[in-house]
């Protein structure tokens, strides 16, 4: 049994989702590790992770459109000191994940037919994410 | 230290919750680790996990109630391919949980007393769902 | 590769978040661990887990008025045996998480600058919450 550990840098564009899955993958294969658990962390508090159909690129507008309503720009934060679009992208890293745990099997994780990992940025301007990858098996 | 899979198929009939935790319970005492690390991992984006009170079938239904308001099939979606329920499902995949990671501890998961783990379906029709148990330990 | 278990109460006084970070850094290098996987398990569906900015007390007040309107009190339940916050308890627990799984680094958790971890409080009186820390690691 050994662990292994790497960080993914993701430079985001404004909000939307960002699909991770063939880095998570790839690196994955590379370890050697067969069977274990893969591990992402997010390292932010207004960006979040996320699985989700990774075919239909309407999904991805369906979910934009619906976060922006749940978690609207125009309510009233005392917390703004960084636009409107601050707190939404505090509130919205609490309703998804900020962390995914993954069983790996035969050196690929277990992700269904239709999974595909996503990191959700909820800022509007560019921004520069880090994902630890910690993996730990045989 | 060693790692055991498994694969628990659920036949779920239509939205709602589908009490697991006696199968997870029974699955980690016969693996016979008795401390460790438990995973659990739903492969599908319109089902998914989430530890809700284990008694009361009260509070089923007011989670039921709770969600169709929350995320109305009502709401215009461009994505309907399946029906009406096919982009809510996937929303609320993304407002609950995909997964879930237990301590074990003498043989069984550190569950509180009132908690019970279910795979939340988010289809109406029945659907045959599968979650990937991963347990390290020894 | 060895693992270590712990138990923390948080004395809880109504709805809030309930900063643990120094707790859950203190214990990961009191261990001796290095490099593992660090998990925490809430024991509760009317508590929950959450990981926000660590600075700003108004990003709190803020995550307390959102959520009071997600969840409201004033909604009709049929589960209201403990009070018009019993209910919701159990649903803002569904919506945030009730387990967080940190890779460890050098013996620290990799949070992110910004990252507190919160026991987050969902019923209005004082409660007795216990939390299931699980490090795996060497």
């Amino acid at each position: 049994m050994r662990q292994e550990f790497h960080r993914l840098i993701v430079e985001t564009h404004g909000k939307g989702l960002n699909m991770i899955t063939r880095h998570v993958c790839t690196w994955v294969q590379e370890t050697g590790i067969q069977n274990g658990l893969l591990t992402l962390w997010c390292r932010h508090t207004s960006a979040s992770l996320t699985v989700q159909e990774n075919a239909d690129p309407t999904v991805r507008r369906d979910i934009a459109e619906f976060f922006d309503d749940l978690v609207p720009e125009s309510r009233s934060y005392i917390h703004d000191d960084e636009g409107p679009d601050d707190m939404p992208a505090h509130l919205r890293s609490m309703l998804t994940d900020i962390q995914l745990t993954i069983p790996v099997m035969n050196g690929s994780p277990v992700l269904g037919t239709w999974q595909g990992i996503y990191l959700f940025e909820h800022r509007r301007t560019p921004h520069r994410r880090e994902i630890v990858f910690h993996l730990l098996g045989e």
